[in-house]
């Protein structure tokens, strides 16, 4: 193994007093990673004392083509130097026509979608709010369905959708309009949650309100890397048709290739009628969101929603860059297929060994421990290799590996290792200890 | 006059069916302003034909020190080229901490201010969830405050907020725990609406509950260039103090020298206890936005409101940098107060002519035409000459100067011109004619 | 002075441990009048220990005829010993007919009023909560417009439109879809209120929702007997119609002779879209509500707004006497007129010695005496002299006078006295001395 | 069989030009059985043309001892003749007294229950408000959970517990604050719906906020006469004990011995904290509702929840005359249950002939046919024969058998003869004819 592809942390934790100052304490994967990262590139984050972190985290899947690619680097550069429209509110931009025809030519007319794309201010949680104002235009209806463990963002109308007590309990208002029903598998494998939505949406005493929209991840990312089943997918997707609700997938953290595919549900014989996208949209890791809709659904009124910073242009010459480098042919695509089976495998391996869960699709996989407090002592340990690496899950009991899709195969095997020896010197001494 | 500083608008409209087969119809800007734009330096944008517009919207405010300032695109450059960390969560990084450590001695320590900075989502409407969610949680209510012809945002929270119907419309479900009150002025010169507050809030049987907050703009950028008077703030600022309410000053159009003054309350005789700031803060227009508030209010659980693209590190480098070049000396807003005065002056003189009335303070000035219809005649004619102008207001009526703050006094007088010819031209025919 | 129409308290407080164990703290007039009742007629109430009480609060306008009226009385007993229908949930029955035809002789076509009846749950809140219901569902609109010291209920939705705070607070939710307006009077003689909210509705920019009613009150009893004039009640009316907004008189305390005319909104001009009705509609004080509206806004589907005792058939027997007795010729209304001008007289006098103010219209009246420290030592001095009275207002500053409307001249006269004996006595003890 | 114990219904049916031109088309009963009602005794009600019909409905089991039973009816025109206190807000009155009293030895102190009695306004709805409101005020939680097919009332409160679509629709605005769970059996015998709740409640991030209250009917009257066992029963009162949440049942319809005992919970094995009581309560059909709570409960502000009607004094009255008469002993409930035992019987062999299901406990019966054609199909004929019997269910499709507790055995089953013909006259004509 050569030096270059393993992490180099480094010790020192360094002064922190301005911080502590001037930045709020709602910060928090500053707690557990007590360093000052300077630079980045690939898969590889620098800290200001020398350290070298292999990052398993990628901003939670929003660097799928890990940190500064060259390619989409080289882009912003030229654009910038030769002063490209950095702000243009929604005008039209070169930088956006570049984006909508290549996103046109590369992602929807291979895959035989119609969608018109809808620039919302660039978070996510702003996605999902035009999603669901939407929904609830078309439909005349309040109501949208969510479900457990499902995130859709912070601010009053996603963070309604979102099923997190805490989350939930910031809004210092009641979260209203939204029903969360459970998730593939929530009652165990013997269940059909899709057969108990059904039949509640089919009693008309049932007290669920008739929805807008049944908003759905394919793989919750927060909520502890669970997948839904294809089948069940189709499932919920007939029920939204059924009862003339509009059915979205968020595929903030799903899509771009963290499942496989660039969007999440391709293959699954399902179509959705609104997508919200965000997270690894730009590629480089810039600001960006989009939610895209069916053209009949297209009932906006001028500026009805509206947002300063709609329209990053900056964010449409990286991901214009990203989409052509590595969406215009299949080799990326199975590039990732076959990365993800070597990662599922040694997961597998791991978790054969102590009884775990893999849990995930693709890319996005992770190992549900059984215990929040035995998955923040492995992270922690982890961290202090040189590994970035974080939980999810509603009791944060589930170590995620969402490395970069474009890791080299060797480096992801160094991590894993990493991964593996922690886990094993956990079960080893503390926990095992504990059990006695 | 040098052709340097006399704008050319290209006359041809760009073929436009892509945008109208994938972009959602909810675009509006870009409506008004059908060209094609490429690239844009200080003042100037250019279209892909030619044209050269001159900006007299500053992207609403967003780009106070105009497009692509070179010193702020220097920095970015040079941070890209060296692999500076693009997107980190809410990890420390260098760029995070040159702009808290530049911000703590260029902005709070001259003006005796001691805030926290919570980097929320890079957005306005984020900044704002944030800062009711934050008052929400300390006071333990639930109902906010906000003004007639307010805006804040459209996500559910901050839409709530934000008075206008159309907008509000958008929502679909009905807007909750907001009360709106009459501005300052808002029932004419003799009524006291501060007053009126006061005494709805000191009366238990008046149905207005005890507020968490008030939420109010010193100048109403999309309200119509409405600004409060100081005595207005400081009796409001008092309301809030005697009635347990925190104070919020949404200061994401009005701030960053917009106005005067860093912040657009600067000397005004009271301090908010939580202020939002967005659009200018970057400089370069890049998204990026700050709830600031006194640490004793900084109550937040670790990630208890967090997003993806929260502390946006290229915005950290463009606005330390901003923050260094303009704001470090007085030099920059002794500039922009001399330069207020030049544009009030035109501005009253226009006005005097036709009866119309002047609104606003600083560089952030309207003129009310008293009719949406004139005032679009008039922004279409301007943007026929090259000058990208635009409206606000209840009915739009409010022909809006949001130059950039850098603008040369020359080319603000040359835009000017075009303005006033616009308006003699539209008042001595069509409505001339109109009126016999 | 007779000593029949004198009151004679007992000065005995009976055992109370069987309440204290058994009925909820919620009981509030039971607290400032701590004696246990056996019999009333007329306007005296008798306690079980040979007390004897002159009736000024009539059950808070609930029995304007007075206590077991004989000629209503007689008519139950008949009633009930012929085993008339008592419970019949919405079932034709004959006193429902009695009741429909005596009311649409009796009242509405004298009144040249074309109402169809809605017999809600026997409870004002509930006549109010189907009133809203209707206007909402007419309307498709979801918000209410209601005002400052305004009460109406204590069910959720009546609740939302009830001022009060401490009421407010009761619901343990956010009350919503309701905003509370200036009601007349409440910024001073000198501000039209009316005009202020239509200011509010024609500004799409104000944050104010289209209503779907308009819920007012003529005199508002809880309120403080606030009595909006006719020229307000009339621009309201207006306001409502030019808004496309339901008008909703909530007639259940100033209706049925309080103030003058059976409905309190009788010549002054403008005809509610809806009514509503409680309180002395039954004549006995039996259970008993009604919402009134035009027939074009019948609208409801079967059983869309029911509850188990709509139709209360003993009140339905009660109240068509009750409307013969009094209401089929001029002579009562008249007889009202005469006794509360009287009252008014006397009332002013009072009012004039100490700088006090008289509220109200017809016989629904009050004096705020400015303090509610005060209202209380008079109405409890009153009290121990025989006296039933109670307060109103915001800060229960009110002493209102509610006596029933078929008074002897004497009587009323000797209330007044003791009335005037204890207001006097209060100015010139305890306050004098404390105002020293 | 004797002239007396059968129906004999008149054919002609009344004009009915003044209800159709004065009352609102809400009304529901009145359109399925058109005739004019003038009195009733036991279980007959008499029509005034000379028709005689059985009552199977009672009132939806607010009759539960028969119409006007002599002995309540004595009470009551001896209390009225001697001028007894009609209404007293809640003033402390003899019939109060003895009203509690009576509660209190006959019902309370025998099952050793420690409640204390809140008269809120005279309906069920009421009852059922001030019941949330004390235990969102007692928790400081928001959320409610409820249950599907539950019923409780219309206004808004608790409308939003209600699970009736059309009812819901009703309210014109969002019902909020409130999640419906699966009642007992909702998803067929092989799910444990208490299992599912337990698993959300305990989920932090299942989107199912702490709950203050779960509300609950043992026997689902308007539902569909569904009847949770003891067991689920008991498993909700652990897992409202386990999170924090008050357990209400809602025994305004089972109660009253329509389910057997006095409360329908007894000998369950567990202790609401809050029971609702109304229909029934009064004994003769009069407008009176209680909400019970324990005593550590009792933390409402003097007047925080009131109404004019509170503390229906005729009420008070036949309602401790009906306690003692049938309460006092054990031998009403004895004949009770073997009544119940008669009627279960026959409405099994009744459902077994056709494959139909028996449902609900005590004499609060039904049959679910399968269809709501066929069972209005089945009411029409039976009323067409003198027996007045409705449906219920989300569909309509439960046939319900409400007679009086008293009836007679011998008239109870000529009540099922008719019930029994014409449903096999449905069986074998129409739907047979239609089923080839």
């Amino acid at each position: 193994m050569t030096d270059s592809i393993v992490p180099k942390p480094s010790g020192a934790i360094p002064d922190r007093s301005l911080y502590e100052r001037r930045e709020s304490g709602v910060r928090s994967y500053a707690r557990a990673m007590p360093r000052q990262f300077g630079k980045a590139e690939g898969v590889w984050m620098h800290d200001t004392q020398g350290g070298r972190y292999l990052d398993f985290l990628s901003g939670c899947s929003t660097l799928n083509y890990g940190h500064n690619h060259p390619i989409l680097k080289q882009a912003l550069l030229d654009y910038i130097a030769a002063d490209g429209i950095a702000h243009g509110l929604d005008l039209h931009t070169d930088a956006k026509e570049d984006f909508l025809a290549t996103f046109e030519d590369v992602i929807l007319r291979p895959r035989e979608l119609d969608y018109r794309a809808m620039f919302t201010g660039p978070t996510g949680t702003n996605a999902v709010e035009a999603a669901i104002k939407l929904a609830r235009k078309v439909t005349g209806r309040e109501m949208v369905i969510a479900f457990t463990n499902g995130f859709h963002g912070m601010t009053l109308g996603a963070l309604a959708c979102t099923g997190n007590a805490a989350k939930r309990g910031g809004a210092g208002v009641p979260l209203s309009h939204v029903s969360h029903e459970p998730y593939d598998g929530y009652y165990g494998p013997d269940v059909d949650t899709a057969d108990l939505l059904a039949q509640r949406l089919s009693d008309p005493s049932s007290g669920l309100d008739a929805p807008a929209a049944i908003l759905v991840e394919t793989v919750q990312g927060e909520g502890g890397l669970n997948a839904a089943s294809p089948e069940w997918l189709r499932a919920i997707a007939r029920i939204a048709r059924a009862h003339g609700a509009l059915l979205i997938v968020d595929d903030i953290q799903a899509g771009c290739g963290r499942t496989g595919g660039f969007f999440s549900f391709e293959g699954m014989g399902f179509t959705p009628d609104i997508v919200t996208m965000a997270k690894s949209l730009s590629g480089m890791g810039l600001p960006f969101a989009l939610t895209l809709f069916r053209p009949e659904l297209d009932q906006w009124s001028p500026g009805e929603h509206n947002g300063t910073f709609r329209g990053n242009n900056h964010a449409f010459v990286t991901s214009a860059a990203a989409l052509r480098h590595f969406w215009s042919g299949g080799a990326f695509q199975a590039d990732v297929a076959r990365r993800a089976a070597l990662l599922e495998d040694r997961l597998q391996a791991i978790a054969a060994e102590y009884g775990f869960e893999v849990r995930g699709r693709g890319m996005m996989r992770g190992v549900n421990v059984g215990s929040g407090e035995l998955a923040a002592s492995v992270t922690a340990a982890c961290f202090a290799e040189g590994l970035i690496i974080e939980t999810s899950g509603a009791h944060d009991e589930v170590i995620k590996v969402l490395a970069p899709l474009v890791i080299d195969d060797a480096v992801l095997a160094t991590g894993l290792d990493i991964l593996e020896t922690k886990i094993r010197e956990a079960m080893t001494t503390d926990y095992a200890v504990a059990a006695e």
